[in-house]
């Protein structure tokens, strides 16, 4: 059995709906076991909502009527589009007038009260995909096929951090098998919510931006799914963003450890604790463009044996490299244990540490908007040392971006780093600071801003990553 | 005015000493003043001491006894041969006996109370340089010179850490001057003993291992001397270790980052904490050869504006890096404080870090004799994480070894590591981990013990570091 | 210039707002200035809003509709009663109904959201102030006064701590001024909202509950006022509990000192917050009955030298007794620490502790809602201890009650601690636990519940602090 | 089987040796059963010796000579007086001056290395028992038993804490048994030195200041011993010190826990550590007069059901009080936390905490010679707080006593506190700060210094302590 997700941009309008229609009636005449669909809103909207909502809180109640308005006509055309029977659009129409009737007086209360909390942000953010999946599910039905809406808030159970919410994975298994199994046995198509979840208590929840690809992992991991299909606009994972390497290629196969490393360095792929359900049980997961279902994708799994070594160039801009120096840190054990110690009080991640040359300089990176805090915190607990002079400064340069050289097969090969190098090198890129674990499949690189474009661009040329051409 | 110092070898017997009274005559005969000279102890005699009172601790009233025979036939036949007069002689004689005799009480007394404390240890340690400083100034003066041995116990006042006593400037600068400038107006060559001091109670101390260097630039710092000269049987600072570069070359200069920074890194120079005395007066030092007095050496000063991009290349053998890994480290901020301050806490020094991807994994380089306290160390701190495997494993890798290349002209170099790398990666040598950080000026890399000479050899050669071949 | 503040029983009808607007006149009759009025709501009108707010939040849409109607028809009849002017009447009565629509707003919103935050929570709070300042107002217009109802959040500047909002002083002072003084120089009495602030953006806060009297003390602080009057429904500070003690008696004067230390302890006067803004300036505070104007009341001011040695007895009941015991604690230095660090951690604030026998055991007194996270805490730090069997155990017995001795003429007099023991042991009751501190007005010891009236009144009797009993 | 342990002025001279043997002997026909004897050095030896050692190590090589002479005349009129055989008195004599002589290497070696350490000082201390044991032994034999000198450090195993080392249990209980249990079963009287032990390297350590008393419990414990019998020159525990007591009375019976309170609080009877290997088997204790055998002694034992309420009044004196105050200290959970870890940190042991109202003071008593560390922690602790003015002040108030009266009669007894408070009271002592625990058997309070006396002896008289008159 599959899992399929579904994107905002493949159920962006009428004509797109009725296309995951065939997409999914295709895959359960091909495997021949119903699918389980799990849909985004429709993209835009989810925006659309947090921006009603937050202008609601300050105080402007023009803007979520405006909004209000936008979505019904857009959602009426959907349905005049995809649902021909008038009966069941109508019932449709009627369903989706009765949610917006349900925002609108969110938005109201909201307004009332001047103050937007997590989980009231919650309950308005989930009505995209309330809406998108009874559309969906319409729209199979309307083609033939037996479809039914289903709220993720009768499946997936989970803490109470609103905006991030965790699933609480075994009270979800017992809720899913219970909801979605009897449907799949019937052959009847579930749609589910992505995106959210409940609590317990049955409060809304959302699981973090773009997560309904977690929903969709969640709910294979849950119903033990043979895989886990994500439909979106794009041909697979990429070895590089394609706005900046125009020649970046589909990858054909790529391991669970390696997309995470490029999540996490800034490829808008799978985040990394989306396959955290789909990697425990090894069930695969397909990246796929529902514009061209064609296309082969990517496949990404467990072990890959390619003798490919590096597979993706990725980059996160708007950092900052904070240096922490003086002579009197050498020979004072627990200066890095103070710094980071600091830091992590201040709740703020860092990307990227290097230190060598005894414990005189420490230097890791932080997101530029995180800058101010981390140093505030380091010059509290340093400032005896600081008065001292026993720490001289603590640095920062901004406007520097890490770029990441992602791949398994790096590992123990002689002449990787020369290679990265030796690219920047060629293009003149100054490297600022560098650090590569032991235990990684990345090598990781600070360049200022100027640098970065041309820098992933020539490390992912010096690894022959883009398009074969064909020669004449 | 120009303090030297004349290390073990320069010392290590009636000739060599002789030959310290003629280079000694000519420095004041060329420069018109008259120098401070401190000594070593002959070489190989701190060590017989240490052993002497190792044994003694342990039980054991035959080895020092051998010992100071020993000691005693040896220093007799340098004077024997560097004092001509015989009254002379047999006066130094007398007063070598005693010391000696000194050292027998010392040893016999630990014997007795089987133990040796770090203040034990220094009181015996120091007799090496006692000796070794009455036998050149009585050399000089039988070469028709004036001279007077000092001892440094007058002169320079520490801290009262045994072993590693640190210098009190103020205090120090007061006796330095006190006893040293009359001297020197009488044109008598003061002969001090390196390595020792004492407390302002007057307890003996040490200033750690081969630390006569230090001896010469504390009294530099506080005389205010033109320059300080370290004399030994080296030409100077080179390129790399010539056992392992047979090619390597002598530096004509250096700043004094740099060359703390290849003796951080393993380079059997200047020890960083020698350095500072001199750095914060902008004294020059020179390296020199005093069995080729002839020979440039190499001058270490502040700004060394060459257009050599790196300097030297050191490696530091027997280490271990050790990874903390765990998917639960993920979004803990803090995990790197924990990990830093548990290795602060175990009082171990950690020569270098790594980390990238979020906090997945965090690598650090320590010596491996320290592996056991520190691996401990951590898996107390994170004790409860690893009974809930949100951390997964404390992984060490031993057997593996520092390679740094230093030098203040790659700051800001494209092209660098691109070289560092590509000369490893010709060699087939494979990289485990990586640090640069953004204000040093070295690379710092970890590779496997079998690599180290190799990798050495190979980035001397990529940057031409080595003797220029006459070519035919 | 005085400010009064009239409590809810003070305002709690017609006929009792009514005496305010006399009280007031005859005020400023007396003293020749225009004081400034602070009221609270009619007693039981914050209660009743908190309900609403509350019962909104669990989906119940019924108890706040009729919370409404009761608070209309109070008011109403309120206004029946004291305003004659049928013009004034019908006005007062509209802008009664139009905040009563707000609040019903607030609910519905609240009930829409299902959440109620502490900011909403400060919103629906305030209504009742707001209520009762309009109706006071009209009332001493109506009795031919000038005056001016004036919403606090025009004058109390505080941080957005809801639920328990701090004043900003400085920007309270200026704003206070500019509001306030302008109407004293015209004469009209300012009729001020108790209880409530607003942050500098202008969104309402409360200050705690019961806090009128801060709002008296700060508007007090602010412009300076010769004294502050409290007038509720008791006769002043009494020498103890009435309900426990049938002849306690109303004290003349008492300290800032002593109030804080009778409040701290349980006695329902004014909160040590309270005091804190007038000790500061050192301005008297009266606390006043206002259904007998006529009797003297307490005077509160800064030293007291009165010879009478207890000033009054509390309690405070549903406490709990912890203690963390176990021979390995001896010696250990820190265990304390640990303790407090560990409670601390956990937020919860200790009444008393008492600590001897070295480290053996020690134990405190924390409120018996509060055990739980309390002794959660201690175990998770002493999790290996407790393991070890270094510490045997972290008891705890509820059901226990401090009694306070309070009185700033205890301090080094002898006799003091044997009359309060005594007295308890006549009545055969036994002292768990004692605590005085070096520095401190009170005398303070556990007891079980059982014990508490019959200590409190035995302590009382001992000191002869009831009512002087007329003799036959 | 008994342990009996000899106190040092039991064994004093010649004379009181003798009388321990006919002690000895008078117990082994009573129990029919051979006897464990464990001896401290003579009285006033322990002292001379430290006095020695310390001499030496500050360059004084009279002293310990001197102090040699003085221990062989003492030692030889001992063996003159006891040991009749002329052979058996020579072979003792010349035992007795080979130990001297090692005794007097000792010194020299410490006066040579010029340095005392506590593993040093370890080894000179022992030497009086090592003697006294001999001595011991001898006149039992002498008298007809039969009798072996044993050393400790043959039996007690113990850490390496030098000074005060811990025993090892359960090596101790190997070694105890087999090196005890034949001598035991062949008649002979064990005669084993207190006070010492040595480590598993068999390195001669200390139990801590006069702790032989400890080393019999160990042994007792080890052995299984029926009872241990401290003999000294006193006839028993006592009610209060008799030096200001002059009617205190010797207590018949006293449990293991009150008498671990009295020695806590200043009665120099057995130390709590002593407790703990015999109560953990609850072998009773006996002490005993060595002076009068007849006399019935204290026995301490497990649960004590006499209807005693106070067992007995002891007092510490040179203590402190410190007072953390500050305003800003009111609802700052974990200022208690910060002020127990900082005087933790500083490595002091606190003797009694009381703290009510709120966070705004807390009291507790440290010795005064730890008062200006204690001090200066929690100063450098709340830098910033004082700074801020949060906390006005940390105030300390020397020469104050805590008076404490101890006894497990005392818990769920009212009227105690009152009695102990009201004998106070009749004196004009005035109590400046109190604690008493929930599960202690004591009640602890604090007075100045020139109350103590006075205080302990009302509080005597109070609960009936004294010696009952005979009425005429």
């Amino acid at each position: 059995m599959i899992v399929m997700k579904f994107g905002g941009t493949c159920v962006g309008n009428g004509e797109r709906i009725a296309s995951v229609g065939r997409i999914t009636a295709r895959v359960l005449e091909q495997t021949g076991s119903t699918p389980v669909v799990v849909v985004s809103a429709m993209n835009g909207v989810t925006d659309s909502l947090r921006r009603a909502a937050s202008t609601a809180a300050s105080g402007d109640r023009r803007t979520y009527r405006l909004i209000r308005g936008e979505l019904e006509q857009r959602h009426e055309q959907a349905i005049a589009h995809c649902v021909t029977d008038p009966e069941r659009a109508r019932a449709l129409g009627a369903e989706t007038h009765t949610l917006l009737d349900w925002f609108e007086d969110l938005c109201q209360s909201i307004w009332t009260l001047g103050e937007l909390t997590p989980r009231g942000l919650d309950a308005v953010l989930g009505l995209g995909e309330r809406l998108s999946t009874r559309l969906t599910a319409a729209a199979m039905i309307d083609q033939g096929s037996k479809a039914e809406a289903v709220e993720a808030t009768e499946v997936i159970v989970t803490d109470g951090n609103f905006g991030n919410a965790g699933p609480l994975m075994d009270k979800t298994r017992a809720r899913a098998r219970a909801r979605l199994l009897p449907l799949l046995e019937a052959g009847v198509v579930p749609v589910v919510t992505g995106f959210i979840g409940a609590t317990a208590d049955g409060v809304s929840t959302t699981l973090g931006r773009g997560s309904s690809d977690y929903s969709a992992t969640i709910i294979g991991h849950c119903l033990s799914a043979d895989e886990v299909w994500i439909w979106s606009d794009v041909d697979g994972v990429m070895t590089a963003d394609p706005r900046i390497v125009p020649d970046a290629r589909t990858l054909h196969t790529i391991s669970y450890a390696e997309v995470a490393e490029l999540s996490y360095f800034g490829a808008s792929v799978l985040h990394p604790k989306t396959i955290q359900p789909v990697a425990q049980r090894s069930i695969p997961v397909r990246v796929l463009n529902a514009f061209h279902p064609e296309r082969p994708g990517t496949l990404v799994c467990g072990e890959v044996s390619e003798d490919v070594l590096v597979k993706g160039i990725t980059a996160i801009r708007d950092l900052t490299i904070v240096t922490v120096e003086g002579r009197g840190m050498q020979g004072v054990p627990g200066v890095a244990g103070r710094v980071f110690s600091a830091v992590g009080r201040s709740g703020v991640s860092v990307l990227m540490i290097s230190q060598s040359s005894s414990e005189q300089s420490i230097c890791f990176v932080v997101r530029s908007v995180d800058t101010p805090v981390v140093v505030d915190a380091i010059e509290r607990e340093f400032e005896r040392e600081m008065l001292r002079s026993d720490i001289d400064r603590i640095g920062s340069q901004d406007e520097v971006a890490i770029i990441a050289a992602v791949g398994a097969g790096m590992k123990g090969k002689p002449g990787i780093a020369a290679r990265v190098f030796g690219a920047l090198a060629d293009q003149g890129i100054s490297v600022i600071s560098i650090a590569q674990g032991s235990s990684e499949y990345n090598l990781s690189l600070v360049v200022v801003h100027d640098d970065v474009d041309e820098g992933v661009r020539a490390i992912h040329r010096q690894f022959g990553l883009g398009r074969i051409q064909t020669q004449g």
